[in-house]
C-alpha cells in the first residue's frame, strides 16, 4: 500500500476509535454523520456531536481532498512559484465544547499533504498535526496529565520533540491582536514536517497515528474529573467569554480554516469548530486575583508544566 | 481650517448628536465613554452602550490617528511601492445590536484618510463610509424607509450616487465563504472617492456629514415602530444564529477591522462591533416558506428595493 493510502487508513480507524470514545463519554449523545463530496476532488466524513451530557456541540471529522494546485492556495501555502501542478492532503480535526465551564475544551488536528509535478510524481509531502487544550478554569493536575501524555509519545519517536512542540504550539495558538493572549494552556503542535522518503514518511506517520489514539486517555480522564463539577452562571457567562477568545483565533488567525476557505472545503465543516454559544463583552476583565484572572495571565504568559512534576 | 480639521469636527459633532438621539431612543442605557491613546500617535473616543432597554450592545466611536507608513499597512491598503511616508486617518464607526430580533441591527462609518510625502505635503487623500441595516426578520416598509433616506441624500450629489453605492453595499458586506450570502439588506457604501482639489475634499465631506447625519432619521424610526414587537425564544435563537454570521464577516473580511488590527488600533474598540450574545449552530437551516428563510433567501439575492414604490 501507498504512503497516501497507509495515511487515509490511519485516518479512518482514528476518526470510528475517538467517536466511540467520545460517544461513551457523553453518555447520552450520539455523532450525527454527513458525507460530502467536493466538486473540485475528495471530500470527507463530517460527525458532528450535540447537546450531550457532557458536549454541548463538538465534530470529529475527517477529509481527503486533491486538486489541482490555484493561485490563492499558492500564496496561503507559500509554494515556490511554478512549483507543484497538483496536490492531495488528508486530515482528521476534532473539535469539543463541553457544557460545563469546568471542563475544557480540546482540539486535535493530524493531517498529511503531498504535492505532485504535472506527470504525477510525489514532489513534495510533508505531516503536521497537535492537540490542545483550552479550558475556562485552571486544574493544573489536570493539564499536567494531559501534557504528560503527550511527552511520553513524543519521547518515542525523539527526545527534543516534546518540548519543541510544546513551544511550538504555545507559539502558534496566539490572538497577536490581544498583547498575545494564548488561547488556552497549549499541548503539542508540528508542522510541516517534510517526508519524502519512505523512512521519513513512516517515522511521522507513526507520530501521527500514536498521538491520535493518546487523544483518548490524554482528554477524556479531564473530562471525568470535571463533568459533575457544579458552577454558576458567573462561571458559564466566562466560558463563553473564553469562546469568543476562540473564534477570534479560529477566523483571524488559524491556517487550517483558512486553508479550508481557500480551497473551497465544506463550509459547514470546516466552521464546525466554532463554539455554540459565545458572548462578546465590551472590555471585560476579571477581578483581581480571581480564578478567570488566574488563566488569563497563564495565557499571557504560558507555563512549563511538566517542570512541576519532576521525576 | 485645515480640510484635516474641518473633518475632525464633522466627526466629532456627528458623535455627540447621533449619540444623543440614541440614549434618547434607548430610554434606558447611557453610553459610557473610553477616550484611548494610541502609542504611535493619536487615539479614540469610545463610547459604548449596553443593557438598554432597546440595544443589547452597541458603540459610536471617533478615532484620529496617523503614523508612518509600515509594510503591514502597506499589503493591506495596497499602498504602491515607495509612496508615502506617513498618513492621518479619522474615523466615525457605530454598530448597534438591538436585544430584539424584529430590530435591525446597523452599522455606519464615515472615514477620511490622507497620505503624505517625507516632507509632509499630502500626496494622496481619499473619503469613504456607508451605513447598512441587518436585519434578522425582513419588514419591507422598514427597510424602503431606511434605503429611501439614504438615496434623497445621495441624490443631492448626484444621480449616480445612490444606485452606485446601493450595489457597492451589496457586493462589499458578502460573506464569500457562505455562496455570497450578504450580511444584511444593504443600504450604501463607497469607498476610496479621491479628493486632492479644496472643491472635490468639500464634495465629499459635504456627503460624509449629510450621510452621517442621515443615520438618525433613516434607523431611529425603524427602531421605534419595532422595538415593542413580542418575540419568541425560537425567534432569539434565530437572531444569535444571524449575529454569528455578522462575526464571521467581520473578522474573515471587513476591511475596516483588518485596518485596525494592522494599525495597532485599540482593540476593544475595533471589536466593539462584534454582537454581546451569539450562537453557531452546525448547518443551521430554517424551515420551508418560513421568514426565516424569506430573509435568508434576500441575503443570497440582493432586492432593489426602492423598485418596489414607484414613484
Amino acid at each position: 500500500m501507498n504512503i497516501k493510502d497507509q495515511w487515509i487508513n490511519i485516518i479512518i480507524s482514528l476518526q470510528n476509535e475517538i467517536c466511540a470514545a467520545i460517544e461513551t463519554s457523553d453518555g447520552k449523545a450520539c455523532f450525527k454523520e454527513d458525507i460530502w463530496v467536493r466538486p473540485e476532488g475528495g471530500g470527507g466524513i463530517t460527525r458532528v456531536i450535540s447537546n450531550g451530557d457532557v458536549f454541548e456541540k463538538g465534530g470529529v471529522n475527517s477529509s481527503t481532498v486533491y486538486g489541482e494546485v490555484n493561485d490563492a492556495m499558492r500564496q496561503q501555502m507559500k509554494l515556490p512559484k511554478d512549483e507543484g501542478h497538483s496536490w492531495f492532503a488528508c486530515g482528521l480535526s476534532i473539535v469539543l465544547h463541553p457544557v460545563n465551564p469546568h471542563v475544557p475544551t480540546v482540539h486535535c488536528n493530524y493531517r498529511m499533504f503531498e504535492l505532485y509535478s504535472k506527470e504525477g510524481t510525489v514532489i513534495d509531502r510533508w505531516f503536521g498535526g497537535g492537540t490542545d487544550l483550552t479550558p475556562s478554569y485552571i486544574n493544573e493536575k489536570d493539564i499536567v496529565h494531559f501534557h504528560t501524555t503527550y511527552k511520553k509519545v513524543c519521547d518515542e519517536f525523539g527526545d527534543s520533540y516534546y518540548p519543541a512542540f510544546k513551544k511550538t504550539c504555545d507559539d502558534y495558538f496566539v490572538n497577536t491582536h490581544r498583547n498575545n493572549e494564548r488561547r488556552g494552556v497549549g499541548g503539542i503542535f508540528y508542522d510541516y514536517k517534510k517526508a519524502i522518503t519512505q523512512q521519513d514518511a513512516d517515522h511521522w506517520m507513526q507520530l501521527g497515528m500514536r498521538c491520535g489514539k493518546a487523544f483518548i486517555p490524554a482528554y477524556l480522564p479531564v473530562v471525568q474529573n470535571n463533568r459533575s463539577m457544579p458552577f454558576t452562571q458567573k462561571q458559564k457567562h466566562w466560558q463563553e467569554i473564553r469562546r469568543g477568545r476562540y473564534v477570534e483565533f479560529n477566523l483571524i488567525h488559524d491556517r487550517g480554516t483558512l486553508f479550508g476557505l481557500k480551497t473551497n472545503g465544506r463550509i459547514e465543516s470546516i466552521l464546525m469548530s466554532l463554539p455554540p454559544t459565545v458572548r462578546f463583552g465590551y472590555n471585560f476583565e476579571p477581578e483581581k486575583n480571581s480564578e478567570e484572572e488566574k488563566l488569563l495571565q497563564i495565557c499571557l504568559h504560558p507555563r512549563d508544566w511538566l517542570a512541576l512534576t519532576p521525576d
